[in-house]
């Protein structure tokens, strides 16, 4: 293998959202006998109110519309920008120091894109979201794995901090992680944001915090922006949100980055070539973005929780067959299955040909997770039951 | 400077379509004072009638359009697949030969990004689209310039072909161009263009051909889709369309890729890592392209094509005061100020703030291009021809 071939060989689609389709149902719209818990489930959490009426604004509005500048129209940015900076408790300027993308996943690209150098040491918590590690591969940056022991804790995430400032003594470059935690819906505590802070300075290392999922959090429970500590330089820290989650906007391909005027500058010049601008008419959309109407939020956080409720009993009643954290935020759950030794990507397969059930193997976010699966259950109340409830039949009958 | 810093300085932004916002007007529609000639305007040539429609048919299917495969919607691919073919008179697998793209330039990066190592050879023309450069520097390929004498020819586009087959000889392992060429509007001649495909087979060399503009040809010229030349293995052509130009659909962010199947399959993975996929509900208005209103796209070519010849007829007229080729496709055009002694920055300066005209210097082209300049005449016809007037007057000023 060339290093071309070989840079491409670590970078699959497989198990990703949305690529099982099944061949004699991908034209149609999908049957109601699958349950696809890769993503999210946009017809039965419908997005903000409102949101095609300001796509047709955008329409409507014209070229001035169409074509934006690469980092986004400077109106809309200043609007989410006053929102965000009330939701973080920071303060930022709209113009140098936030760029909107396609998607959190272009911020995503871009932001590492603009930090990691061909053999840079990227810090990387294990388990996070898959394409940290393939971003990382992508620019040729080492990867400096960081545990998160969040089965074993309730009142923190559980980072392994003296790992983490090993690993900064190593010589990380950037540090990189979502929080809430994709996929376990772990929140990291006050305590963890603060030494994360603190050590980030300490060591001079940049950080890249995915919040996509920072406003869906459950039991009313505390969150904190990185971006709001004191003890770090707001030019070390790009913190990335997006309407894709619990807004389901992700048809829209909407995503926003603040932080680092440096790195935001970087971004868009890689914008420039990569896509040139998140969809123009789409952009229009973000103005409802932090502006939903009253309830909107609590009701969609509600319904979610009543969710995680049900499918969390049901795996806490199989006599240990599933070990498993209660989400705190975000949609996801990362159960592992006791006595699978290891044998998750036959459960996917298994499950996926037998009961029409798509779910996400644990060692797309971590090589060691291969007893552990991922769900999104921001599906239909009773399918997500019904579901979990044949995930567990299939379980017992592989012990 | 570091090496990101280094890769970051290349890449800049200030004089590309969209990006000379007036920070007093930014927010509001453009004022009918500004001559943007950056790029086309979407509000003299609308995009395809129904284009609205058919993204809101998207949003009302839903969750099976919101979250598409990466590579675009089956459904969609096949129906545009159809459609290219016959175009092209080419035979392709809209399974595993073709990728929807968030516009022709995200098309474009993901091409590169799948053929590009470091210190590979890419042969570019000069003069050529500005991202070729920045994004083989990106990637850290070395650049082989190819000369296009493009203003004393008329019977082709004046590629030097030796040149070329030397660029080959030297080990180049990908040729990108676009045809009709940007920034010139001319079109490679058939013998052009089955030479470029006997001598890329003859040396292995992977091509990507952009033909963004392949639809808007005057004077009913002949046009050739290397894709579909004998002499050339398929698997090593990339081809690049898109329906942003002629057919106005910039604001929804669509482009299709083409050709060689283990470039398109990396292509998908890349797309994965870097904006999974081009907006779901923006894919559905992919049907329309190739199956507008009857005469639609006559009109729009004979509209264009008026508006060509006031220009040119009035260029001409200025005593050798500027040379330019006619342009034979697209909306370019790429005039030289004779005697202008390489001012162009500021010229196109003096022209912003004196005039509000938006013109882009030439050297974003090709560093040698410092007394010509690019307009985009896809805009209002008795503005474009006002505007015109207006160049030629603070041009004759400068002399």
């Amino acid at each position: 293998m060339n290093p071309l071939e070989r840079k491409f060989y670590k970078l699959g689609v497989e198990n990703a959202p949305g690529q099982k389709t099944n061949p004699e149902t991908s034209s149609e719209k999908v049957s109601n006998l699958i349950v696809d818990f890769s993503h999210g489930d946009v017809d039965a959490f419908n997005p903000i109110p409102g949101t095609l009426e300001k796509f047709i604004e955008g329409v409507r509005f014209g070229a001035g519309q169409a074509y934006t500048e690469y980092k986004g129209k400077g109106e809309i940015r200043s609007n989410i920008a006053n929102k965000i900076s009330k939701f973080t408790s920071t303060t930022f300027n709209a113009e140098s120091d936030m760029i909107i993308t396609p998607g959190t996943q272009g911020a995503l690209f871009l932001a590492m894109g603009s930090t990691i150098s061909k053999g840079d040491k990227v810090a990387i918590i294990e388990p996070d979201y898959f394409a940290n590690r393939k971003i990382t591969e992508f620019f040729e940056g080492e990867i400096i794995p960081v545990q998160l022991d969040y089965i074993n804790n309730d009142s923190s995430a559980g980072i392994d901090l003296t790992q983490l400032e090993n690993a900064f003594q190593k010589g990380v470059k950037l540090f990189l992680f979502s929080n809430p935690n994709n996929p376990t819906g772990v929140i990291y505590s006050s305590s963890e944001i603060s030494t994360i802070a603190e050590l980030a300075q300490k060591y001079g290392v940049t950080v890249i915090v995915d919040q996509l999922y920072s406003r869906q959090i459950f039991d009313n429970r505390e969150y904190n922006h990185l971006c709001a500590q004191n003890q770090i330089d707001f030019n070390n820290v790009i913190t990335i949100m997006g309407p894709s989650k619990t807004e389901s906007l992700s048809g829209y391909r909407l995503g926003v980055a603040f932080g680092a005027p440096k790195l935001i500058e970087r971004m868009e010049k890689l914008q420039a070539i990569v896509s040139l601008r998140a969809g123009g008419y789409n952009q229009a959309v973000l103005n409802l973005w932090f502006s939903e109407p009253n309830g909107w939020l609590k009701k969609r956080i509600k319904q979610h929780q009543a969710i995680r409720d049900d499918l969390i009993s049901r795996l806490k009643t199989t006599d240990g067959l599933f070990k498993v954290r209660t989400t705190e935020a975000g949609s996801y759950l990362f159960p592992e299955i006791t006595n699978i030794n290891g044998e998750i990507n036959s459960f996917v397969e298994t499950l996926r040909l037998q009961e029409n059930i798509i779910i996400t193997p644990g060692q797309e976010f971590g090589s060691q997770f291969t007893n552990s699966f991922r769900i999104n259950f921001s599906q239909d109340h009773t399918t997500a039951v019904d579901a979990i409830d044949r995930i567990i039949n299939l379980a017992k009958e592989y012990n």
